[in-house]
């Protein structure tokens, strides 16, 4: 599919930080990281950030409920939140609303949106509201908030720091493919039950890390941190390249469900699900080596593992058990190549 | 045109608020208002607000060239902040581009975007994009500041205030309607060709009254303020709503064009552009009778009118010159009512 204003989303946003005017004042960050940073007194600092959902883009009317549409248009800014370390505090909805759509659809949107919201300690305080003549489109805009120079950025990564990521990958983009399959579990054929029940939930009511990345920043134990939406791939190749570094990763070291999971079924690959699968929202972060011992083995309940290090070379190369390598290219997303229909 | 899920605008923000928890804490002002206000300590609020524009409903290709898209789409949220009384100051951008759009489209809608971003002393942070296989959707979210205590809400209108409002209205109702009959500058049957220019660029080019909200905030001038952008019928009644109050405005009194400016096209109604006629982004403010001697007649050379004054009924009357009154519906614009194609 053809899109003539940009060959990918890297090329738009070199381009917007061109012709974009140079960060200035109180402002801390701007494009291109999780989110945006602002100074304002107190010793606080804001996060502001942005994350469009739309219709046959980011979810599909045949597979997505309305609660989860509305839990996953929310749960995708509070991530961004999470990445920065931040807490989230207020949120805005834009909705630009299919005419076809019904009040019972909306419904259910803001139930899952105001559910999650509530559990968060997220107020929604405003938005736009429009109809439209085809798809819905979705805006969710969240205002956070970090401690004065403890925001977490994907440009602090430096050689020699340890890579972690929180909980599984790869479990949301195995819900999906389930979800298109309309498999139900069954015996051999599909994944287990246990797994199977684990992806679905971790498609529709993803889990945003946000005590976990508030954690990090209050204690300084991460050097740069990023949540994993577009897969581990590439959310690793955005950290390296804004930090200017490459990173291994141990093939053998991934979080991945293990083979008999999977039951007979040889489509799913757990390590291609585990690489290139997104939509998990767990945090990928570096934690500089003489602060390795302090990161907890769990944090509330959820493993965090070690994954990998920063090095020198600009390359990012998979290390397999055998001892090989091979360069791990960006296979997630990108919101410029994929469009889903 | 049928939408399934709620009759009209005012329906949907009733049913919000009944739906999304109350406001607590920090929150100072939530759903409803031009824009959702926050206390951040240092003596200042935080003013945050998000404004759709969509292809087709918002903006027509065939009519807006992109500068002016750009233009529009960051007037529109300048204005919200404007209609609080304060200061804008960051901005983040999603857009949802259509498949179709060229990159010269893109570098012309942001050429537009920064030109007033700069202007307005506003920066650029973030924002999310994505391409769309259909129409372009465009969601501008704008931060702004006001001192403490100072913002100016829809709601502090009350009985003996007098009415005023900034500039001319109509002015953009005209400039669509000519862009829409395409027509050129002629001798008497159009209008006067000065006219006609200012109408054009008041609506491809419409300037936010930021100036004038933070000065009538600054010297606790105004009662209660809305930005006319959906016509003075529809946003008079917003405010009146917004006070519970009823208001009389002296159809004698509005800043509308002379009839010669006309021609002899009596296609243009000069009081039903300026009573309905959307997109001025103009300042509707009420000020307490002690107060009105302070209002100057002019501010940064635009004129400011006195035009009605707040009543204890809550009807909305229009009085005519003959001394008769009819009641003043809001003619404007719908957002659900009326998708433009």
């Amino acid at each position: 599919m053809p899109v003539r204003a940009f060959q990918n989303e890297s090329e738009f946003v070199r381009w917007l930080r061109r012709i974009v005017p140079a960060r200035r004042g109180r402002l801390k960050l701007g494009i291109g990281d999780d989110a945006a940073l602002i100074g304002v007194g107190r010793g606080q600092e804001l996060i502001l950030t942005t994350d469009l959902s739309i219709e046959g883009v980011h979810y599909l009317p045949t597979i997505h409920p309305p609660r989860s549409v509305g839990h996953r248009a929310l749960a995708r800014s509070l991530s961004d939140i999470a990445a920065m370390g931040g807490t989230p505090r207020f949120a805005l909805i834009s909705l630009a609303i299919s005419r076809r759509t019904t009040r019972r659809w909306v419904e259910g949107f803001y139930a899952g949106l105001l559910d999650l919201a509530g559990r968060f300690g997220v107020a929604v305080i405003g938005g736009d509201t429009a109809i439209v003549p085809d798809r819905t489109v979705i805006d969710v805009i969240v205002c956070g908030e970090v401690p004065a120079r403890r925001a977490l950025l994907r440009s602090g990564a430096r050689p020699g720091d340890h890579i972690f990521i929180s909980g599984r990958l790869g479990l949301s983009a195995l819900g999906l493919r389930l979800l298109r399959a309309r498999r139900r579990p069954r015996r051999s054929a599909a994944p287990s039950p246990r797994l199977f029940a684990a992806a679905i939930r971790a498609h529709l009511y993803p889990e945003p890390q946000c005590a976990l990345g508030s954690f990090l920043a209050r204690r300084r134990l991460a050097s740069a941190m990023i949540d994993v939406s577009d897969g581990l791939s590439t959310d690793l190749a955005h950290l390296c390249a804004a930090s200017s570094v490459g990173a291994w990763i141990g093939e053998e070291l991934l979080p991945k469900p293990q083979p008999a999971d999977f039951g007979r079924a040889e489509q799913w690959d757990p390590t291609d699900l585990t690489l290139h699968g997104g939509e998990d929202y767990q945090l990928l972060f570096t934690v500089p080596r003489g602060r390795v011992r302090q990161v907890p083995r769990e944090f509330q309940g959820m493993r965090l593992h070690w994954i990998g290090a920063i090095w020198v070379s600009k390359r990012v190369e998979l290390l397999r058990p055998d001892g090989t390598h091979r360069r791990l290219e960006p296979g997630g997303w990108d919101h410029f190549r994929n469009p889903r229909d």
